[in-house]
């Protein structure tokens, strides 16, 4: 028996996408669910497999099938394929199972010839019409079926609107489209070495096969191999009745979408064009009207189509319709593209109007489109005033002043100015400038481009590709469509949410939490399996956590502690100690500093976990880098500055020295300091235990202490340490009359404390991967160096998909995470494990730890609502979904 | 039935050292083996176990078998217990089954009394031995059963020789000996509460018992810590009868080996002291006689023995004797310590004397002994005049100036100077000290102090704990036990295999190979299992390499031939350059060059294969550095020299700024550069093709061409430059008309690249691990860093068991190496393995690379012969010993 390939659209009911490419799948659903699209039916994707298998030749059997719908199609509307009175026009449109936009051809208005052009013009009383229509095909057949270069056609148009005076096609007198109809055959038979097939059948085969063939052509390849789309799935084919919407003022064509795409609101949405085509809605000639305005009949149409699309495909739509003399027509539905925080609304708003399961809204809604909500964004009250607008390559606002020179950049940044770097478009020699300023702003350039991968790399905004501006290098300035001349040093913001560019500093708010993204995140909660902790240091930072519904704080660093102004100069004389006793005087004076920094935190965090690190960074960070002293204390000399007065900074100059390190990443620094300094230790952990006890007698509760050790590699190293954590307790306990519970754990951010966790695990309470230096030792990539130097080349080069400083690297990185938790819970069941790197604030990697068996991640507060979408959605993956009281 | 925990010596053949103790298993061998033995018995270590699980109580039958074993020896001696004629006395001496020289207890003469020594004396005619034979047993028993402090007894000692102007104890009078008797049974009675026993018997059992307890006294405990014997074995205790080498002219005692322990001939080596006992000996009063000129009837007793000895335990012996009025008896045997060139004879000359097998002869010679022989030594025809000798902390020899401050050794280091760092003894802030000097000499500390561990660590040599000199830090000066003053500055050698200090500097020759050492590592090329390379970058090297057994290059480095003098201003320009085309031209005159340097080396290992390791160095290493530059600079402005002609040195540090990293370790190195600046990587495949074809062409064969790629941690970054070495290639072959064969490999030596082995090894044709980097990554131990600030305090506190540098880390990085090998055979059934790194030489990791299934390892010429043996060793571990041919 010959396989089928060919179903009327009201035929393949239960089909998948698969089979019917993903327009003949909503072309299939609509007709079932009764809307009203004109008939037609669908070649499947099978038939386009087996004709590349049958290297190019239709599959046995088609030709007959499609003859046969054509029929039924004719029976269906009373037209006929060359019918002189009422001829059957379809359209012949590709569709495959995944999205590639303008990848693949379509031919409209197929069936006309040079006759039935004249009874449709009779017929429809509308010359103009007819013989545009017919000119539409010539061209798009001629370019797509028989492949005439299609400039060709454009020369001859543009000669006659010139001729004519006319500035748009519509324009043309019908003796024109005459001439132009019969030049187009002409161009047709010279180009393509022959005549345009007069016979209607003839043309849909041809069309049909053209439709097939562009499955393959250079651009639909390129772009499957960019996103990775397997070769040999091949498009479906959509044949359907022509409906026109330039048949008169009852007649006309508009874009609907059920929701308001940018707020989310419940309404209907769209654009409305009387006496008009698909294409003249998209060139915008006239204005269109808003959807609300139109006359209440088509009103109330357009509301039971929207609702019944809502109702069917349970999600907001994006449809086009065409009103052919006053009858609607529904041709394409597709889930509408929305923003943010439109995506929330329409989930939560689903749910309650039963359309959706909770489940099914978190699946909605992508976690890293949080990101742009949870961005600082310019404020909504402020007047904006765009200058100029390229694409939104990396979110976020940056204000700064305009540098075009990296060097300058690199310097103005060093004095604490605030930049943006301006170029036509980045390469690596510019990463030092990149990293230096603000933002971004080039003039050429994609969403691919160097400048785009790098900054969203970087987590820094940037507008690329923004055409409108002309920089002038030369002059050290920009100008913008409007005249306006931006010169080095003017202050600009951009807006890489938007892609905006405006004059001065513009007000930016913190970003806030809709009363939707709440109920979404509650609702994430409650699915979510992952704990989701901050990565905070501060008082502020935890609250901020808390506000976000951070279940705790998964790392407190103390280097900002030793860092801040008023501490710096202790932090110094501690260093600076010529004898143990000496630092441990200036630990004294390091100690109520750091309790109160602690008791501030624990009160916030009151009744969760609070993870501590002890001190991570290596000494010699809390100095001036040692050129820096070299030319400061010879530029003093040069300027005769004697040298008694350059003693202090030769002296620390001579400690630089001796303490510097070839590779301070690798070098002295976390347990490694602690096992050689342990009093700096000491005093942390008395401040940590005291803070805990003194917030515990001041408020009734405190936080769950949990002191961390970083930088392990050994499990001797935490056998020792721990001891002398113990020890340091004990003595806080006993001078305090009180005792607490605390937990002891180290980081897992070498290699080696990942490939022996089984015997570490057994001197700790938990782990927490630093996987921020578990990747830089992993790969052995200093990540400073390495954005500095080649990362971005890795990536243009296509060595690494993504900064894997950005988005977790499972086989590597991932492969140690797997180890560590497997093995160091089979040696401490009741061992704690978490991830404190700032993957912990990226959807996939979330995914990897939730699969991973992780107790929880930690990021930094503003990724908690990310992190909580997240979670829940890695929750739910590969799920059956069960229904949740909401 | 009552366990049973007594056996004669002739009942005990068969036990083992477990339950004898090795000193109890020797006296049982040797009594099977027909040895003149003094009969005796053993308590095995049951016994002594069963004490201890009986809160320190005899085991039930012990005291009853004991006894009844006394008897038995009386019997066979003709002599009594406590009879006045004819007394039985005996030894009760401990034994361990593991050797713990000095840490347990023995006591002679048990059986005296005031009685019995009467007795003694008239039948031996020899009141003074008697005499002398009591007080030696009061003062043991008191000290050691009784726990009187020994000091007691040393002072009566001290007074009586003082009063009788004796110089050593044996001088003493009868007299005198009487009273100092009398003297110490009052100290006991007055030290210990009780009355020294006069009951023989009871002395036996109390003697028993105090050498049980003395398997826990502190030093003890100690020592089975530091050498990680178990608690729990406990010691045995052997009871034998007394023989006595002081009865006159007739009587003496000695020691003597089955060999010359020094050279390994074949000859009887010993000393023989008349009419002594062994203490004598050791005490050095009297000089000892050569064995050779003993007697001819004892000589040729002694050699009997001899060969006895060597026949049964099939190794040269280390036998004590004791020659009892013309009677000789053997009273301890144990494998006799040698030199590491007599170890090597005495294994070869005993396979062709029959004894022992080609197996046997290779587990016989530890292989990192061979070390010693193969380090600079002095030149034997030198003239030797030591100054003073300490303990050979660290092998090899180093000359230079003598310095006792760590500042001033860095200094004259950076000045290139040679310098010996000589301090009373080392800390952790001398680091610095120690690796800018050649050596390291300290008047205090052992074998595990800080100095030793760390030289040893750094394979650098050290003579420590040289307590004859006496160190002036004030004057900067050490005076030498006979006087000779030494100041900073003065020139000297020490020699850390002997521990020699010399003025000046002392003549030394490289190592060379015995003939006996050939032979040996002969055998083991038969017995081996993996391959063995050489790291080597220069001709002279690959020479040397080949001299001792290297089967290849593993790791031919190409960095020294762009550091070498006549390169490095080139290799400036190249990164000097402003453009690729810039570049490219340096790169054509460094060329010839490298062609060069790849021509000698492929001659020098004709057929053999050789791995070049592509440039792996990060470019700024070949710039001078920041902080010189820029000292340099601002030092030539203070002297007033104008800008202009400092433009050359700040364009350099302009760029050493641009290219600088954080942490060049892990930065843009290796392959990482290869993506960046192909054309390098380029013109190196160029030249090492290029040069393996002239060289066929010229001699008519060639070495095995494997090109090797460092730093990678993806397998894209391969696959990638694949196509760069294998496109190069092509144009080589294409210039030169000729194609050979060659392989593309890579360094694993990132955590990610042994993680991902899989899917790398599907680019490659070979492994190198790179264990010094991988142990670097896989720490997060950067080792110039750990090395300077950390790793000795590590070592000090036991968190570091050895240094991982000079020892493969086999639970972190060895599971890696483990990791990537299988995993990288797996999607490679042909890819071939080998390891690079430092621990290529060094014989425990050689062992686990065996076991790990490596095809190979390389390593430093000089440690070629070490590495054969360890891999023979590693072939034979675990496995049947089978006949091989010699």
């Amino acid at each position: 028996m010959l396989k089928r390939y060919v179903y009327l659209f009201e035929e393949a009911k239960g089909f998948t996408r698969f089979e019917l490419g993903g327009k003949g799948y909503g072309l299939v659903e609509m007709s079932a669910a009764g809307l009203p699209v004109p008939p037609g039916f669908v070649i499947t994707t099978e038939a386009c497999r087996e004709y590349y298998r049958n290297n190019g030749r239709f599959p046995e059997g088609l030709i007959a099938q499609v003859a046969e719908k054509l029929r039924q199609l004719e029976a269906k509307t009373g037209k006929r394929l060359g019918d002189h009175v009422r001829p059957l026009l379809v359209s012949v449109r590709s569709g495959a199972p995944y999205s590639m936009p303008g990848m693949m051809d379509t031919i409209l208005n197929v069936g006309l010839n040079d006759e039935v052009v004249n009874g449709l013009a009779k017929s429809t009383g509308n010359e103009r019409f007819a013989y545009d229509a017919y000119r539409r095909l010539l061209q798009m057949f001629g370019r797509i079926v028989l492949g005439v270069h299609g400039e060709k056609f454009e020369a001859v148009l543009r000669e006659h609107k010139e001729r004519e005076g006319a500035k748009h096609d519509h324009e043309l007198s019908v003796g024109s489209l005459k001439s132009i109809i019969h030049e187009f055959k002409r161009i047709i038979r010279e180009h393509s070495g022959r005549e345009f097939p007069q016979d209607p059948w003839e043309q849909i085969q041809m069309a049909v096969e053209a439709v097939f063939r562009s499955w393959n052509n250079p651009r639909a390849v390129e772009y499957r191999r960019y996103y990775k789309i397997a070769d040999d799935i091949g498009t479906a084919v959509n044949v359907q009745v022509m409906v026109f919407g330039n048949l008169g003022p009852d007649s006309g064509t508009g874009v609907g979408f059920t929701r308001d795409p940018s707020t989310g609101e419940k309404r209907l949405y769209g654009e409305y064009l009387p006496n008009s085509q698909g294409e003249d809605v998209v060139a915008g000639i006239r204005t269109p009207m808003r959807i609300d305005s139109v006359d209440p009949h088509l009103k109330r149409r357009l509301h039971e189509v929207a609702d019944l699309l809502e109702k069917h495909f349970k999600d907001m739509q994006d449809f086009e319709f065409t009103v052919e003399s006053g009858q609607l027509y529904i041709l394409q539905t597709r889930n509408g593209k929305r923003t943010a925080q439109a995506a929330v609304r329409i989930a939560v708003d689903m749910v309650r109007e039963g359309l959706i399961t909770v489940e099914e809204a978190l699946m909605r809604v992508e976690s890293k489109e949080l990101t742009h909500l949870l961005y600082r964004r310019l404020d909504p009250r402020a007047k904006i005033d765009p200058i100029a607008r390229g694409l939104n390559a990396s979110p976020g606002v940056a204000t700064g002043k305009v540098v075009f020179d990296v060097d300058e950049a690199v310097q103005l940044a060093s004095r604490k100015e605030r930049v943006i770097l301006v170029r036509p478009e980045t390469t690596p020699d510019d990463i030092r400038g990149i990293i230096a300023s603000q933002g971004v702003l080039t003039s050429r350039g994609g969403m691919t481009s160097h400048a785009a991968v790098v900054t969203r790399g970087m987590g820094k905004p940037a507008v690329v590709g923004c055409e409108s501006i002309r920089i002038d290098l030369e002059r050290e300035q920009f100008v913008t469509e409007s005249g306006l001349v931006v010169k080095k040093g003017d202050v600009v913001t951009i807006d890489g949410s938007t892609g905006y560019v405006m004059l001065g500093e513009v007000p930016t708010v913190e970003p806030e939490m809709t009363e939707e993204l709440r109920t979404l995140l509650r609702w994430a909660n409650e699915v979510k399996r992952l704990g989701i902790r901050a990565n905070a240091d501060t008082p502020e930072a935890a609250r901020k956590a808390r506000e976000f519904g951070a279940e705790g704080i998964g790392l407190c660093r103390t280097e900002r502690m030793f860092n801040a102004p008023d501490r710096l100069p202790i932090v110094r004389e501690m260093i600076m100690a010529a004898s143990v006793e000496e630092r441990r005087r200036a630990l004294e004076k390091l100690f109520p500093l750091q309790l109160g920094d602690f008791k501030e935190i624990f009160r916030a965090m009151k009744g969760l976990p609070v993870t501590v690190r002890l001190l991570d960074l290596p000494l010699h960070e809390f100095l001036p880098p040692q050129e820096v002293l070299l030319t400061e204390i010879y530029e003093s000399k040069l300027r005769g500055v004697p040298d008694e007065q350059l003693a202090e900074k030769t002296s620390i100059l001579k400690k630089v020295e001796q303490i510097k390190e070839h590779n301070p990443m690798i070098g002295h620094r976390g347990c490694r300091l602690a096992v050689t300094y342990p009093e700096i230790y000491r005093m942390q952990v008395r401040a940590i235990l005291r803070a805990a006890i003194e917030v515990l007698r001041e408020e009734g509760e405190t936080a769950e202490v949990q002191i961390m050790m970083p930088q392990t590699s050994m499990a001797t190293e935490l056998a020792y340490l721990r001891k002398l954590v113990d020890e340091t307790a004990e003595q806080v306990f006993t001078e305090m009359g009180t005792r607490i519970h605390y937990k002891f754990g180290t980081m897992i951010e070498t290699p080696r404390a990942a490939l022996t966790a089984a015997e570490i695990a057994r001197h700790v309470d938990f782990f927490s991967f630093g996987t921020n230096d578990l990747t830089q030792t992993t790969f052995a990539f200093s990540r400073d160096d390495a954005e500095a130097k080649f990362l971005a080349p890795y990536l243009e080069k296509g060595l690494l998909k993504e900064n894997p400083f950005e988005v977790l690297d499972q086989e590597g990185v991932g492969r140690l995470v797997r180890i560590a938790t497997e093995e160091g819970r089979s040696s401490n069941p009741r061992l704690e494990v978490g991830i404190c790197g700032e993957h912990g604030g990226e959807p996939k990697s979330i995914e990897f730890f939730h699969s991973a068996g992780l107790n929880y991640v930690s990021c930094s507060p503003f990724r908690i609502p990310i992190a909580r979408l997240a979670a829940a959605r890695a929750a739910l993956k590969g799920k059956v979904v069960q229904a949740v009281t909401v």
